[in-house]
């Protein structure tokens, strides 16, 4: 099942996807989150769209971020080998994490403003993650239980301010550089932790990422017990599991992106994230 | 005007401190961020309080932190001197920021539980700014004006999880170890930015920091501005302003608070929070 987040007269609206068509599911005024927040199932879901009254086309939505509000969007850096070394940093032995803070978090489609005066806009194809079910101390074997669903991401970065200090939080932080969706494909839709599965990212159309989830450092089942150690996860949190090699930031030249570049992230079997460059 | 959010009847509810006694505020079941939010003034406040029928003693009075699920908790790192000579950081050129989740917040008199198997939980008394009102790219000049009120914090790490990445988040994030409160005083209260204010903190009674906040590297607009040049902050955000020398951390030898101890930071003209430490 894909479901999403999307504008219906005025308003969020959770919805399902049944080839092109748009299911609004729940109540009006209400995201996903609010479905995956009070435990719904697959089941559950597609008892809802059997009883629903409505549908749109595909085309015509405007999507939202999946999760309007969650708890905690959780980052994962440096989760590729080839990513930490195009970056000049050792792999790490622990994940290396950051937070995303709410108004960084953006939907498909949006438009990523760069910041006045800045030339470092970088893309970071990422596969994102949906906790179903929170808990603290969470083992490993069991992580993959707690997974709702995956999505696609780009855990955009302004390279200026995130190296203003060791700590990378503003330029991680800059409003909307955090697009994911275009909705959330249940885990039961995808093989064990996402992995297996081909991720590209195209800047203008030209591939500038390729790798498989596979290849992460950490799996996803790893990264949940990890931080699980610490925090409490709350079903609707979301967590970006790292980029591979071919950001911006590695190449020679140094390529960032511009007011009306077009970036792509896509990953098999989920679907595709497409935004687009603003000025300030 | 002193304000906090506390339990009634088994919700939370805002209050306002008088003299002795707290006296409820706004709708049961809301909290301080909630008024905040709505944009409430001090004279809205007195003019709520002139109308309450009810109130309590505040001796018995339980507290939560008084923005139950703020949009962002920004932390500013190595924003005294003192404390970033004895972490051997050098002084930053730009604030230093990470980010708490709410999970990892707490309130006065909590609680505070150290993890399972770890020795490394330390102190970090900080004052805390609660913004009003919002904005992006909010200019120095007019940054204070943003300010609803201070209260006090404690920045509570577990070192061992801060250490194990370039990047603080997990040793940050610990659930419920970022206390704050126990109530916030309005902004007119105390002077402009909060500065100029004695900061103590005690661990069992012995006084392990004494500083104060105008010795912050970057005062409270200079950290807004800073800020709000990469994102937008909302009312009811909160920003913890950095610890002074004095943590566990920068001891010879090290030390680190255990199960059983009572951990207490003051800051002049804002009050007084204390918290236990617990076994995990």
């Amino acid at each position: 099942m894909k479901l999403a987040t999307i504008w219906v007269d005025g308003e969020p609206h959770a919805a399902a996807v049944q080839q092109q068509r748009l299911v609004p599911i729940g109540r009006p005024g209400g995201d996903l989150g609010e479905l995956v927040r009070a435990g719904v199932t697959v089941a559950d879901i597609a008892a809802l769209v059997a009883g629903a009254k409505r549908q749109m086309p595909l085309d015509a939505a405007q999507f939202l971020a999946p999760v309007l509000r969650p708890g905690k969007a959780i980052c994962v850096g440096l989760n590729y080998a080839d990513h930490a070394r195009e970056s000049h940093f050792e792999p790490p032995a622990h994940p290396t994490l950051f937070l995303r803070s709410t108004t960084s978090l953006a939907a498909h489609a949006s438009a990523v403003h760069r910041p006045s005066g800045d030339d470092s806009l970088d893309f970071e194809g990422e596969m994102v993650v949906v906790m179903g079910s929170g808990g603290r101390g969470i083992a490993a074997e069991a992580a993959l239980g707690h997974v709702f669903g995956y999505a696609v991401g780009n855990d955009i970065s302004v390279r200026e301010f995130q190296f203003r200090s060791p700590q990378w939080t503003l330029g991680k932080n800059v409003d909307g550089t955090g697009p994911w969706g275009p909705w959330v494909v249940t885990a039961d839709e995808v093989p064990a932790g996402g992995t297996g599965l081909q991720l590209q990212t195209h800047l203008n159309g030209e591939l500038m990422q390729s790798a498989n989830t596979r290849d992460m450092l950490f799996d996803v089942a790893t990264i949940i017990a990890s931080v699980s150690e610490a925090m409490t996860l709350e079903a609707g949190d979301i967590l970006f599991t790292g980029t591979p090699a071919g950001v911006g930031l590695g190449r020679t030249p140094r390529r960032y992106m511009q007011p009306g570049d077009v970036v792509q992230v896509q990953i098999e079997r989920i679907g595709v994230l497409r935004n687009t460059i603003a000025g300030a």
